[in-house]
């Protein structure tokens, strides 16, 4: 077992990465300081992996909530269903809520942890690898509105990550190419060399390899870990995380959040991003030669959806980076190093949404 | 006109007191920092004030929630109708809220801004009594639950309250003494001389004396400042400020949130605190006939509905203050010295339930 450490005074806790970890009851039990747990999974990690958690709390009282699947689920409607489940519980603040499952799972019963009697306890057991690394650690929680995505939400640190590589096994193809797009977003964004090892290995990642799927969720959390250690409530350089995002986000919402997985609408706005990078002079045009055949031999989708350039704007400007009306973007100034800037010619951000969404 | 500093680090801000302050647009505009407003108050208040809030901000685009007026209202369905005005209006992450109103407006406008896109400006510009000496100030928001007050909220802290005592003229009489009841409570709980000096300046404060009232207000939030500052997240002594407010509660769940007004609720609730902290030998029963009488004084009602023991703490037990399924009761060792405590003979509570609730 790896652990990582993410430092933020009083807010700090342990991302614990290793194959096997949902086999050692006493590391979850060790995370939960009260008697009871709320768990919430949805109905295909259920079967998988709850009967496990709850032995491990065997001793303590467990409610449980099972969501369905999908991103269109992660809605105030669906976190209200949990605030009824607590209060019908009459669980206290004391209660621990466990998010067992993917980004879905974990942004959502975060959201419900961070606002249930003004923020209970949380643990993250992310069972996707777009979920081991990156949206189980960094404390962003938020449910989607239907005029954007994560629009209502809160920072919530978890008390403690679990992460077993071991549940990648039983992860759909397309679920585990959609998180190498946010593995593959941590090197553009931070470091050349890991960026390097992406493509090195990506053979290695898709079959499975459990070393190479080892290194690669350390790599991402430790970038990660550090950037929100430096800057937890996004005031600069963690925006750097949302490389591609606001791109994504556009597609996602375009298509009803059903047709695209976020990994991919992400991977496919790190190539705009990287192709409006290079336009604007700031990035090799190589690089984003790179980036293209490194998505497509990782089968993520490289083509946005043709809903036009203005719609695509449309929909950007729902962003949560928006400023004084304007969009801010994450860019990137080389490979491995990246900025957010509301200052760009509008004519370049133009001719890229035309290139990519007709 | 006065000013106090609550002092939390970067999430310091200050509280201006004064008469008048509401005709002096610049102490507004000064607060917020982007080009958007929304402004949330309710059919009671907006007709008030809201147009000399709307020429204090001319320049800035100003977007307008009217709520319904009542506690009823204070509920997430109420906060996504904000969210929607929000989204409607694509407001950015620049946008500041501001609550113009009482307590009910303040929670949850407070809470909207809380979690949109993860925590924007919020600037409280309380109108009724209660929230100039409490609800206002502190960083608590929240919306209530059918099976619990305040169950779904946040911390998070406004960057500004401005508290115009001239407002005060055209509150309710009903209001004014529920926000009395607040007074009291600082006087109880942490100052005796300030417990004195409201019997003796009670019917100056019932007549809307000016100085009484600017006294009151600057003691009271004096008072919140110093705690919160202490106590953010109320791990320990923040708790005092809850004195009354489990049994109030309650009271205010068991009325379905309409009969009875928060600060009434508060002013009973405070009596059977007194009254239990006396059984418990620990104050003297002299201040619990001090306290009723000027509860009586304050025209505020001091005998809770007949709901029944049994029900009213099957309420309690809803209350945010349980703890492994133990109620922890906020209780007097002394006038002007509170303590928060789950050790405490079950006879004792059950005997002042009785007393009570019948």
């Amino acid at each position: 077992m790896q652990t990582l450490h993410v430092s933020l005074g009083e807010r700090s806790y342990p991302i614990l990465i290793g194959d096997g970890l949902l086999h050692e009851p006493a590391l979850l039990a060790g995370q939960i300081a009260g008697r009871d747990v709320l768990l919430v999974s949805n109905t295909v990690v259920a079967p998988l992996y709850a009967p496990r958690l709850k032995e491990a709390l065997t001793g303590r009282r467990i409610v449980e909530v099972v969501l369905a699947d999908g991103e269109q689920h992660k809605t105030l409607a669906t976190a209200a269903r949990v605030f009824d489940t607590l209060i019908a519980n009459r669980c206290g603040r004391d209660v621990t809520v466990v998010a067992l499952g993917g980004g879905v799972v974990g942004d959502l019963a975060g959201f419900a942890a961070a606002c249930y009697q003004r923020g209970v306890a949380l643990v993250q057991v992310p069972t996707t690898l777009l979920a081991q690394v990156d949206s189980s650690v960094g404390g962003k929680t938020a449910v989607n509105h239907p005029g954007g995505k994560n629009m209502i939400g809160a920072f919530h640190q978890p008390r403690a990550v679990i992460a077993d590589t071991a549940v990648l096994a039983s992860l759909p193809p397309r679920e585990l190419r959609a998180g190498l797009a946010e593995v593959i977003k941590y090197g553009l964004i931070w470091d050349e060399a890991f960026f390097d090892w992406i493509e090195a290995h990506l053979d290695a990642l898709l079959a499975r390899d459990a070393p190479a799927l080892g290194h690669a969720i350390h790599r991402s959390c430790a970038i990660k870990a550090e950037i929100v250690s430096r800057d937890e409530r996004e005031q600069g350089e963690r925006a750097f995380l949302n490389l591609g995002h606001t791109f994504g986000h556009a597609i996602e919402a375009a298509t009803g959040y059903t047709a695209w997985l976020h990994g991919e609408a992400v991977g496919t706005g790190l190539l705009i991003a990287a192709d409006l990078s290079a336009r604007l002079g700031m990035l090799d045009q190589r690089v984003v030669g790179r980036l293209h055949a490194l998505l497509q031999r990782a089968g993520l989708p490289v083509a946005a959806p043709r809903i036009g350039a203005a719609r695509a704007l449309d929909y950007m400007r729902l962003d949560k980076k928006v400023q004084s009306g304007r969009v801010r973007l994450v860019l990137l100034s080389g490979l491995g190093r990246s900025l957010v800037t509301g200052e760009y010619p509008d004519g370049a951000l133009d001719a890229t949404l035309a290139a990519h969404f007709g």
